[in-house]
Parts: C-alpha cells; sequence; structure tokens
C-alpha cells in the first residue's frame, strides 16, 4: 500500500528498520542531523502528501532530543499534507511524572501529550505506559501494546519446573498476574513497607518463593536498584534461582553494575530502548518489538482492532 | 511588590542574578536537575499562587533541553496557580527556522510558539527576534526589546570619526538603519550576488567605506562566516577598520577561529547568550541587557508601555 509511509528518527534506527522489513514498505527517505549550534534539522526527501505516516521514535535518554526531533518531524509532515500522523513511541519518555506527588511538581507525561498533538499527532502507538491513565492525557486515539506475552514466550520455553512470578512492588501487581496467567503459574509480592520515618525499609514477601524459580517482571528498569534489592530478599526468602524481566531497559546511572553484582541469573528487556554497546553484558537478553510493532501498524493502516492483538 | 516573581532556569544564570538585583527582588527558589536517566526534575521551592510569574531563559545550545526545562517549568507554575506566567527569553532559539524555505521543511519557530502557549505561557518577552513576524506566531502578548540602543550607546562613547553602519547583507538594512539614526552617520550594503549557480558569490559593497571606520552589525553572530568575510570585503575596499556588533553570540563551530583570524578589531556583543569561557577572547566585549530586561519587567508588572523603552 503506497499510502502507508514509514519514517524514524533517531532514538531507534534498528528497530525501526526491522519493522519495515515486516511490514514490506521501504523506509521513508529522511534526514535528521544538527545546525552547527545543535538545533534540529529535518529535510524529508520524499513526497508524503495525502498519506497515512508512522514516524517511529522512542523518547528515551536523551529524551529532550529525542521529543524536539519527534515535535519537529510532526510539524514537517503535517505542513508537507499527510494524511495522518501516527506516532510509534516504543517507550514514552517523562511517563513517571505522571502525578503531581508534591507541591508545585509539573505533570510532564501530560505536558508531552499536549505538545505531541498541537505539533498535530494524529495518534499514538506504545507499549506499556507506565501508568495506563496517559491514554486519557491526549484527546486523539492512543493504542497501548503489552511487552508481557514477547516476555512470557520467551521464559514459557524454558520449561522451568515450580515457577513463580514476583511483582517488585504493588504497583506492578497486575502486570505480574498477567504474566502468571500467561504461564499458570502463581504470582508473589515484594511488601516493601518502612515502619518510621527515616527508617530502612522491610522488605516481606508476600506468597510462596522457598525452592521456586522467580521470574521478576517490572516495566521499566532504570537505576535497577529495586530489582537487584528484589532478587536479594528472595533468594534470602530460599528461592531457587532469580530471573528479572522488563519491557523498557533504561538503565541508567549504576544499572548494569547493580546487575552485574545481583543475584539475578538472567534479564531480559525488550528493544523499545536500544542497549548502548557497553549496556549488553551476558547477563542481559533483548527481545524484539519489530514483530508487534508492524503487526500494530498494519492492523491501524487496515482499520482492525489493535487490542485483538493480545487475544 | 510581593506579587512579582522571578526565577531562572538553568541557561543564564548570571544574567538572571543582575536581573532580580537591578528590579530589587530576591531569586525565586527553585531547582532545575536531572533525573539519573536525563529527564529534567524541577522543583519549585516557594509558594506562587496568585503571583506575576517571570522566568528567565535563553533557549541557546543546548537549545533542546534549555526549551525542554522552561516548558516544563511553565507548566509546574501554572498547576501551582501563578496568576500569570511570563517568559523572558533573551534569545529565542530556532528562529532562524521561520517559514518553509524548501518543500517539506518544518516551521520550528512556529512549533515552538504553540508549545510555550500550549505549555501555559501567558506573555513572552524576548530581545532581537530574527523575524518580527515571530511576535504573530503568538496568540499571546509578544515584547520585542531591540539591542540596537545598547550597542550604539557603546560605539557613540568612542567618538569615532567617519562612521559608517554596514549591514552584512540585505535582510540587516533596517537594523543598520536604525543604529545610523542613533549615531547620526550613513549606511553601506554589503550586496552578495551569485551570478550563476555553484559560482563563487560576488561582494559588491553600496556606499561608501573608503578611509572610514565600518561598524557591522547583525543581529545574530553563528558560524561568523558572513560577518569575517563582511570585514575582508570592507578593508579591500579601502575601510581604515572594521569593527562588528551584534545582539545574540551564538558563536558556534568555527566562529571564535574566524574571529581572531579575521580583519575585525572588536565584536561587541550582548550577554543574551553566555559566553562559554573558551569564547571569551581578547576581541569580544560582552554587555549586559539586564538593565533593559529588569526595566522591561518593572513596566510590564506596572501594566506601562514597554515599547517606550525606545523613545
Ligand atoms: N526520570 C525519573 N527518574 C526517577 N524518578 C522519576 C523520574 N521521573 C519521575 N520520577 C519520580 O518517580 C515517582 C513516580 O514513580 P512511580 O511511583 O514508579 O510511578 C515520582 O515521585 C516522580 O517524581
Ligand atoms: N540553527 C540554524 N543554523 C543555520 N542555519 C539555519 C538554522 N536554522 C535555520 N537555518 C536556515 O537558515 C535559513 C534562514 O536564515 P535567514 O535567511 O538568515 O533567515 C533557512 O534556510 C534555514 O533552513
Amino acid at each position: 500500500d503506497s499510502n502507508l509511509k514509514v519514517f524514524t528518527l533517531n532514538s531507534n534506527r534498528d528497530l525501526a528498520q526491522e519493522i519495515v522489513e515486516k511490514i514490506g514498505v521501504p523506509m521513508g527517505k529522511s534526514t535528521v542531523t544538527r545546525f552547527s549550534d545543535g538545533e534540529v534539522q529535518i529535510n524529508i526527501e520524499e513526497s508524503i502528501r495525502g498519506c497515512d505516516v508512522y514516524v517511529i521514535q522512542s523518547t528515551s535518554d536523551p529524551v529532550n532530543e529525542h521529543l524536539m526531533e519527534l515535535l519537529i518531524m510532526i510539524d514537517a509532515l503535517k505542513r508537507a499534507s499527510a494524511k495522518t500522523v501516527n506516532i510509534v513511541m516504543p517507550y514514552y519518555g517523562y511517563a513517571r511524572q505522571d502525578r503531581k506527588a508534591r507541591a508545585r511538581e509539573p505533570i510532564t507525561a501530560k505536558l508531552v501529550a499536549n505538545i505531541l498533538e498541537t505539533a498535530g499527532a494524529t495518534r499514538v502507538i506504545s507499549l506499556d505506559l507506565h501508568a495506563s491513565q496517559i491514554q486519557g492525557f491526549f484527546d486523539i486515539p492512543v493504542d497501548q501494546l503489552l511487552g508481557v506475552p514477547i516476555l512470557s514466550d520467551y521464559f514459557s520455553k524454558k520449561n522451568f519446573e515450580d515457577l513463580v512470578i514476583v511483582s517488585p512492588d504493588h504497583g506492578g501487581v497486575t502486570r505480574a498476574r498477567k504474566m502468571a496467567d500467561r504461564l499458570n503459574v502463581p504470582i508473589a509480592i515484594i511488601d516493601k513497607r518502612r515502619p518510621k520515618p527515616n527508617v530502612a525499609e522491610v522488605m516481606n514477601i508476600v506468597g510462596h518463593v522457598e525452592g521456586k524459580t522467580c521470574i521478576l517482571i517490572d516495566d521499566i528498569i532504570d537505576t535497577a536498584g529495586t530489582i537487584t534489592l528484589a532478587a536479594s530478599a528472595l533468594i534470602e526468602s530460599g528461592a531457587k534461582e532469580v530471573y528479572a524481566c522488563c519491557t523498557h531497559p533504561v538503565l541508567s546511572g549504576p544499572a548494569i553494575e547493580r546487575i552485574e553484582n545481583s543475584k539475578i541469573k538472567e534479564l531480559v528487556v525488550t528493544n523499545t530502548i536500544p542497549l548502548a554497546e557497553e549496556k549488553m553484558i551476558g547477563k542481559i537478553t533483548q527481545l524484539s518489538v519489530a514483530p508487534l510493532i508492524g503487526e500494530a501498524i498494519i492492523r491501524v493502516h487496515e482499520k482492525l482492532s489493535v487490542s485483538k492483538l493480545f487475544d
């Protein structure tokens, strides 16, 4: 279908290449560079008049650069008469700033939604929004894809005996439940609690982990503090071995060192955020979301339901 | 007036300090840092409920970082019930992307205007917008201050004999005329023209420069190609000496080297963009716009006309 065009910016060039191959369209011709003073310069090098355009860009680190590239690309596409401008944002940056946790905080996740719409986005496709409420920050359609099926399929091939899926905190129980359903195993929860202010947190485990293989699941692993402490707590409680997985490998600051030195046997992530060379350590396995996103783009373009992808 | 609050972000901390001292208010308490993964974290550390808030931030290099800091600050101020959110942007980045020069180009200067309004800005104060039309990109009031009076005052103290103000291109003639009026001297124009495509430009000078002191004036000096070539052309045409000035010293890439090696005797700039240590060479003089901006903030706050500043 020559009305379907896919462009990529700078965050996920390899993933984007995989996606166009999966869909069977050529990569849209464009260059995204910088002027001498650091301003973003975008050239779209083919006509997109009347087309349904998909732009692939995660707002991963450097988030502000990636976001501005995306906004400027949307502006250019809109002015070049694209019929629809569909943003494929495998990782939605600033998602954790989704509410006022303290006085006078910004709600940057909502700001990002507003400015994407102002720029001219007509649809957003993303994976595992940190809070599903972010869909409601937009007045345009938002399709949320899930990493759980991809992660579950990988682990199901390992045929573990006596498996339990563990949520590293209260916020992630629903996600752990989804994975446990797919693998037909029970869940456990790391139940952190601070007995008094300024006293160390106590890690209590709700559920049975003794002698079992545990898989910790989270949406984002950033500095890896939560997940590596959770792994230690599981081993201390008699777990046989601990795996971990997440959709979005942010892995900033001390993350890689912590994972290397942790009780985690293998960390399984997806490529919503590409891993820099120095983060590709032996313990980390990266699975591709290209088939999932490719399928989602085809379904959106054919006006079919995307949620059917998870049946 | 305790209803007037001034905050600064990271682009121009020294200028902001000068401005609050000029106005006679304390600097608004806030911190602007980064989370481990590079996302902007802003904390506003005093109540601004019902206040007229002024935020000082140039969108200079790194432009995308500075712009996102500004947008997130506006969002936080708006949600913290500021009465008005006035953006003081001494330098307006992306101003040169103000029209579609070629097919399928973005108009990023308009995008920036739109997203500032979407975030919640209620007024913009800036200096020497690259194109005055940028005022029309906004649906909120925009006050444009001018660098010409500051630059002219500096040169008038030198009591040059036989002075001429030179515009380095056709686009800058009005600015040169303004400066010439203040100094009561004539103007000249560097009249570049390309006889055929892919043939070197010819530099012709319109006006009399022989034996005269020339002051080149531009709004932005970026890579300094235009201004240093203009200086050479003036010397070749018999000018006695060449000074140069501009409001916004972007000075990216080869700029400093070019200026060092050029015929320019002294380059006079303002501090709408702070100069990094390595750019503070002997040939460059930096004048402060703090008194001008301070006065503008006071006038806006007292509901007086800002254009009166230029009478
Ligand atoms: N990029 C970030 N890195 C670390 N913490 C963040 C980031 N963005 C927001 N937060 C904080 O994370 C908390 C929300 O995380 P959560 O409770 O997991 O939803 C809030 O207190 C935010 O201020
Ligand atoms: N940051 C930048 N650095 C250099 N050139 C730019 C920049 N932004 C826009 N331009 C180009 O500068 C030209 C406009 O400059 P001007 O003719 O001086 O208004 C257009 O062709 C733009 O594509």
